[in-house]
C-alpha cells in the first residue's frame, strides 16, 4: 500500500511537487483554485480537492488522513498552518518560507513527535543543505549564498518575472536582512548594497542583501554569513524607487473613502507584469562559497547551479529547484531514512544526506557543479 | 466702492491670485480646507470662507454675489463648476484647466451675457496669447511651446514636485496629446516622442508631448502646433513605467476587498513625494517659437521665459506665471477693456491686448525676452 501525501497548495511549485511524488505515493492536493486543480490532474495521477486551507475545518479535513503533509501555501499563512499540521501529529516539509521562527513550533513538534522540515527550497533549503554537509567536516569561516530565479528574456522595464507570489517577492524588498559579521548578527536594509557579478551564461547580473540566512543565524556557528538575491541589473533600482515612495507600505491609507495598503494594490499591479507565461523559460541561477579558516584555512569550495524551466513538463526552474529539494526531503520521511523529531532546517538533512539528496536532484537534471581551490 | 471678485478654490495658485487682486478688489476666497485660507487670510486683505465647493448650494452661495469669479478649482471639478457660474451670469476667469471642450459652454455663455475667459494661465494661456498676438500680425507657419514647472533642486528618483494637484500633473501623463501636423490632428500617446533641450541656465531638459494645444486647435489656422512639456531628464522614463506597470489606471481593480483605482493610490503616495517644501525654490521654465510662411516665411520669433519662486511672498513660480496671467485677464474684465461675452480662450486677449498683459507681468517680475531672426 503506498503512503499518502497531502499537498497543501498548488502553485506552480506546489504542482511540481505534486507530480513529483505522484509517481511513488498517493498524493491529494488542496487548493483554492479550480483550474490549477483541473490541469495537474489531467496529468499526473493525483486526487484534488478544492478548499480555501484559511478556513480552519478544511485545512483540518486536508491533514487528517495521510503520511506527510507537504506546506506549499503562500508566505503569509505558512506558519499557522504549519503550527495546525504540528498539533494534528503529521510530519511536514514546509515550503512556505513565513516570516516567524520556525523554532517557536520546535517544543510542540518534539512533544507531538512531529518530524517537521522548514525551509526546504533552493535558498533557503540546498544552501543549508550545502553549508550543513561541509560545516561537519570541515571549519568553515565564510558562507555567501548568491541566488536568483529569472526570465530568460528580458523586457524592461522590469525585466523580471515572479516565479511564485508577487507577494512574496516584495517581501524580500522590503524586509531587513539579516546577515553575520565577525559572529555579529547585523540587520541590513533590504535591497542595500548591491554588487555586480559576472556569471559566463547570464552575463551581468546584480545582486543585493535579502534575508535568506533564517535559520543558519540560530545554528551554525560561522563567523561570517550572507545571502544576496540577484536581478538583471536596474530591476531593484526600480524596486527601490518605489518602496521610497511608500509603494510597498503595509500601513493602510486612506484613498477616496477605502482604506488599502499600497502594498497590496502594487502587488496586484505587478501579478499582471510579472506573470511568467505558459511555456516562458525561466533559470534559477546560484552560486554558493565556502571558504575554510584554522585548519582549513585557503579552503575554497564554490557551488555552481544554473537551471531552467523543463519543456517537457512544463515546470517553471524554479518549481523544479525548490519542490525537488522539498521531495528530495519528503522521500527521506516517508522511507524513514530521517527521523529526528522537532524543527529540523534542511542543514540537518545535510550533515547525513548530502550524497542522497544530490543524486536525487541530479537524476531530475538539476545539477550542480563543485569547484574546490 | 471695490468691485467684489469671488475666487473658488485657494490651492497654490488660488491664493497667489487672491494674493494679488486683494490690492485691488474686494476678494473673497472659498475653499475646503481651513489651513490655507487662515494663511492667506493673515497676510493680505481678503475675506474666507470654508466650503465644499463641490456641494451645489454651497457653490450658489458663493458666487451669487460679485463681479467676476475666478475659478480655481481641481481639474476633474472645474468643468462642472464652470457651467454653474455662466448659469448664474457672473463673469469667469477659469484655470482649473478641466478635460472637456470649453466651447460646449459658448452658447449658455453667450445667451446669458457672460465673459467666460477660460484656460487662462501659463501654457495654456500666455502660451495662447502670445500665439494670437502675433497670428493677428504675420503669417505664422509653426507654433511650438516648450514648458515645465520645475524644482531648483533635484532630489532622485523623481527630480519633481508638482507645483499643482498631483491628480492633475498625472493627467498629463495619460492623456494623449493632440498636436497639429501638416494642418491635420493628430493625437499621440502621453509621455511620447522624448527630446532632450538645452538651456543655458538650467541645462539639458527632457521635453514630451502633452495635450496643451487645447482650444488652439479649434480657434487657429496654423499648420504645424506641438506643446510639449519638460522634466529633468529620468522623470518621465519613471512615469512610463508605472503607467505601463498599470499604477496610472482609472479603471477600479480588486484589492483584497475593496474596488480601487489605481491612480488615486498613486496620486495620493506621489503627493507626499511632490510636495514643495515651505521656502522650496520653483521655476517655470518656457520656450515659445513662432516660424512664418508665406510673405513671413523665413522669420522666427522665440520667447524665453524663467521664473522662480518669489521669497518675499512665499508663492511658487507656477502660481505667480500661472496666477498673473489670470489676474491680468481679470484686471481687463474687471476695469471693461475686454468685454466680448461667450467662451474666450486667451487667444482672443493675445489679439488686443497683448501689451498690457506683458506690461501686467513684467510689473510682478515675469519676464519674457523676446527674440526675433
Amino acid at each position: 500500500m503506498k503512503k499518502k501525501v497531502t499537498v497543501l497548495g498548488c502553485g506552480m511549485v506546489g504542482s511540481a511537487i505534486a507530480a513529483d511524488l505522484s509517481t511513488r505515493y498517493q498524493v491529494h492536493v488542496y487548493d483554492h483554485a479550480p483550474a490549477v486543480l483541473q490541469k495537474l490532474e489531467a496529468k499526473y495521477s493525483v486526487e484534488t480537492t478544492i478548499a480555501d486551507l484559511s478556513v480552519e475545518q478544511l485545512l483540518q479535513d486536508a491533514i487528517r488522513d495521510c503520511d506527510l503533509v507537504i506546506n506549499a501555501v503562500p508566505g503569509y499563512m505558512g506558519y499557522k498552518t504549519l503550527e495546525r499540521i504540528i498539533e494534528a501529529g503529521r510530519n511536514v516539509v514546509d515550503i512556505s518560507f513565513f516570516e516567524q521562527d520556525p523554532f517557536l513550533l520546535d517544543e510542540l513538534a518534539m512533544e507531538n513527535g512531529v518530524i517537521a522540515i522548514v525551509d526546504c527550497g533552493i535558498a533557503p533549503g540546498m544552501s543549508n543543505i550545502i553549508l550543513g554537509h561541509h560545516a561537519s567536516k570541515m571549519d568553515v569561516g565564510s558562507f555567501t549564498c548568491y541566488v536568483g530565479g529569472l526570465p530568460k528574456v528580458r523586457t524592461l522595464p522590469w525585466q523580471y518575472k515572479a516565479p511564485f507570489s508577487p507577494i512574496d517577492v516584495l517581501e524580500e524588498y522590503t524586509r531587513p536582512a539579516r546577515i553575520v559579521q565577525d559572529s555579529v548578527v547585523i540587520a541590513k536594509p533590504a535591497l542595500s548594497e548591491p554588487e555586480l557579478i559576472d556569471f559566463p551564461e547570464l552575463g551581468t547580473l546584480e545582486a543585493f542583501n535579502t534575508d535568506g540566512l533564517r535559520t543558519l543565524i540560530k545554528t551554525m556557528d560561522v563567523p561570517d554569513m550572507l545571502e544576496k538575491t540577484m536581478r538583471y541589473p536596474g530591476h531593484i533600482e526600480l524596486m527601490r524607487i518605489l518602496r521610497e515612495s511608500g509603494f510597498f507600505k503595509k500601513e493602510e491609507v486612506r484613498v477616496n473613502n477605502n482604506w488599502i495598503s499600497p502594498i497590496d494594490m502594487t502587488a496586484k499591479l505587478l501579478f499582471d507584469a510579472w506573470k511568467l507565461e505558459p511555456g516562458e523559460i525561466d533559470y534559477t541561477i546560484m552560486r554558493i562559497i565556502l571558504e575554510g579558516k584554522g585548519k582549513d584555512d585557503g579552503t575554497t569550495i564554490t557551488y555552481d547551479l544554473l537551471d531552467q524551466m523543463d519543456p517537457k513538463t512544463g515546470f517553471s526552474s524554479m518549481s523544479r529547484t525548490t519542490g525537488y529539494t522539498c521531495t528530495a526531503a519528503a522521500t527521506l520521511v516517508l522511507e524513514e531514512k530521517f527521523s529526528r523529531v522537532g524543527i529540523c532546517p534542511p542543514e540537518y538533512l545535510g550533515k547525513q544526506h548530502f550524497e542522497l539528496i544530490m543524486q536525487y536532484l541530479s537524476a531530475r537534471n538539476v545539477c550542480f557543479k563543485k569547484t574546490t581551490s
